[in-house]
């Protein structure tokens, strides 16, 4: 298939290119021009705006960082809505807020496109080995038109609902994975002060009620696990940055619907905390960090 | 073996009835007489008091409500070293804070008498049942001891470490699920409100990285799943106001410990405020009603 | 002088009225025909657009209710840019986002035109009593300019700083207000819940460390003060939803400049958590009905 | 007057010295050797307990640093009680939680002893140049025979009402004292980044409804005032780690009393991290080191 792909940074680049390893003809645009030479050096075609790339397209993926690039890349007069054929789906990869997804949608179905929200997890890590997972807010018929296409880059594909729902169900469980890394990370904390060893004590919750992925896979907590964040001084791994970023878009989404999200505010406060004092760039996990007890800190924590 | 067992409640009651059925002689003792009579009933012997009762025990358990029964019942005048023999072992099933604990077990090894913390989930269904997880804090030999007899009233018997640790790990546990349940409470209602079906925002979750047992085993919205409080209006199993005892017991360790548990403490405070409101009876998981949004207060509130 | 005014609602109104009285030529606008009416029954003009309006004038007062608003009003096809004349100076009374309020200046200066922000305290009692506090963002001399004609609906004229200042002035003093006004809250029922008179421990705080203006001259406590909102069941004053508002702002403004709101994020959540339940049209001071302990919730609780 | 004074630390000590000078002979008592030293070389007599010390006087005076201290130093065998007269006044000038103070007085009551709890005010500094003030839990008549003793150590002498109601008012107010300052903090460091000048801000905070202790007599940022901590390093001043003691009582009455106390334990939790990370013997006012932003941190911290 003849496919638009617009945002080649970190996560867009690695997915334009297993869509070319699928034998999919590309025709690609970014900002930055050396993004574009990367995808035309394997053989895709490209364009010099939004607007050209989307007029090449049978269908148009793009990725982009925040939601005032989504609108300027798909409702500007450079933008997708102004070069792309009536009839051609239109799908947005960015995570954002679930209000400006809708907001889009609408102008692009007034426009004669169908368009889906489909913001992924999985990380760039997820992006190359194109196992992410798509979370698809879309009519059921868009729905089953683009999952063969995202199957090509991803393992999960999801259908959440109509327009919109893919950025919900993203926000909503990103802000609940945010809360629960506090959780597990205060838990450890405590348990480790409190004399019990944080192994035993992950192996007891990890059988309890305080379950979850925060702890059973991602433990926080240095020397409970191999292969986490945890036990290679929190590189790699989902940036505190980026958990920021999505407890902005939650928060700020519950203050548009007035949901009252208390712990979710917290968590924001915290990690914001924590970037202002030099983790912004380590794995969320390394949140752990910020809540020592004295001892731990004099101890030289890493 | 003939075991001493002190307080007879809704725990105790149940704990001990498992035990005489196990072929155990039993003498018991509580406050309440018509508890006492009630397993006198089924064969075991009464006692006057705890001091009598542990007399009769070549083991001793107790299941009380908090840290200061604990001390007066082990302690005091008529408690249980004032009539225990030298060398039999005591076994505290209350949930109390480590520190008294600890306190406890050091007087008891200054009597000659082993003890060990010995806390347990699984609420009065599993004490019924004989279900309970035991969480122990005991020197291994003595676990091993104390194991056999444990099983008699539950399925799982951890290990977690020395005196006190059984104590940790349970309220490290609990205080994570305690905000693991409003982390998922503040996802569920966050997603209904904009606009995602919650069954299916559940099901994203639960396959994600929220998952946790407060979403995957004990939903706190009402129609996703059957056989939870939230399916039969909040009632049975575990109280706000037994959740709130034990965020009480964390945060109060975690002072102790000079820890930041930012997030615990805002959990407690929340459930304090649904108890304050009348919710403190119902199950834990009805801290969803607290953060409604406008719509649905005006819709369900009495 | 002739000045331009638009935006006539509940604040808009009485300022422009006051302006009139003090022997200013206004065209008005608004986008309800009625508010219109009210004014030019009093002898302004009226205008069919925010253009028109501004065409008209020698000075550009606009009073609205949020920051698209401002946006649309000032850059839009029939906004005010569009009809005045370079030179002619533009003051926003709106309360709105400190980034919107130095792009729409910057905007104006790109056209010619110097503008101020200038955001009242006082509510619609002050607007109609001409005893507004304006803070005023501003340079120097455009300050001085305009002072004297704000000084006819208002009697504290302050010049916060450059363009922008106005707005943070605004929403740091009414996020410490909301901040204060909960600790307060707390405070005041923590105290009455130990039993110590209400009076008695006002009357304490006002004159030692924990003085502030919600407790010495708003308290919450009911029968602590007369002619307070506390006095009369908390109607009037100003409303818990205005507030829910410009805690808003101010976390939204914290989140781009990547500072930490703690206090600031949880006490939005809690007025939002009293507004769900029913309290956003009562005086923001009634937070202190959200926070009551059990007691009192039983006893005064509708 | 012949008085008893037991505890002679940082606080006692001058305090005792000023009922010296106002020429009362004192029988003093203190664990540490050197603290009574240095009160019998200016003319005290010294006692071997706290029951020697009581039994000599005819008003016994107790400034301790913590509930069990009190407890043990009035109901111990070497004790107050053990030792004093019947009729003989007590007064505890220390800082515990009011369920503690109202035990202690009911036994000294049982006892024949009148009790007042006058907890104070003012730091070393007030204790030295016996400015504090006293807040009394007393009943009206003992209040009148205690105020001209405890004149000679304080400027202002407060009736709170019954027994226990001068700890009462000492921790609502510190509470509330503890959530001013980091309202303004948090205020001060996000004018300070959206670009405001923070002396304008203050400027302003102060003749609005923001205006609090923290704010006008203490403010926390760096150059605002002089003769506060924040103008020399945060030192002098009330230390980070008794605020957190403070809100630990605080917190802890509140937990007894069912009373939520939202922004006090978030407080209490931004108070522990910040001294988690170096900063309990600081001015509590340098909270606001805790919350800088980014930029901030990376300019001005160490």
């Amino acid at each position: 298939m003849k496919i638009a792909f617009i945002g080649l940074g970190n996560m867009g680049g690695p997915m334009a290119r297993n869509l070319l390893k699928a034998g999919h003809a590309l025709t690609v645009f970014d900002v930055v021009e050396r993004n574009v030479e990367a995808l035309t050096a394997l053989g895709a075609a490209g364009a010099g705006s939004a607007k050209l790339a989307a007029a090449a397209g049978e269908l148009v993926i793009t990725m982009l960082p925040s939601s005032p690039h989504v609108k300027s890349v798909y409702l500007g007069d450079d933008g997708v809505l102004a070069g792309v054929r009536r009839g051609v789906t239109l799908v947005d990869s960015s995570t954002i807020d679930p209000h400006s997804a809708r907001e889009v949608a609408a102008a692009a179905a007034a426009h004669g496109n169908p368009m889906a929200d489909a913001p992924v997890s999985g990380g760039t890590g997820g992006a190359e080995a194109g196992t992410l997972t798509f979370m698809v807010g879309a009519d059921p018929a868009l729905f089953d038109t683009i999952k063969p296409t995202l199957a090509h880059m991803g393992k999960n594909i999801v259908h959440c609902g109509g327009a919109g729902t893919g950025q919900v169900a993203k926000i909503c469980n990103n802000m609940l994975l945010g809360i629960s890394m506090v959780g597990v990370a205060e838990a450890m904390n405590l348990g480790a002060a409190l004399g019990i060893d944080p192994k035993v004590l992950a192996g007891i919750i990890n059988t309890s009620s305080g379950r979850c992925w925060s702890s059973d896979t991602y433990n926080p907590y240095p020397g409970v696990m191999e292969n986490v964040p945890a036990a290679r001084g929190y590189t790699g791994g989902f940036g505190t940055d980026l958990m920021l970023k999505d407890l902005g878009l939650a928060t700020d989404a519950a203050k548009q619907a007035k949901q009252p999200v208390a712990l979710g505010a917290m968590a924001q406060q915290l990690y914001q905390l924590w970037s202002s004092q030099g983790g912004g760039a380590q794995d969320f996990s390394a949140i752990i960090k910020l809540l020592h007890k004295p001892a731990a800190n004099q101890r030289n924590r890493p």
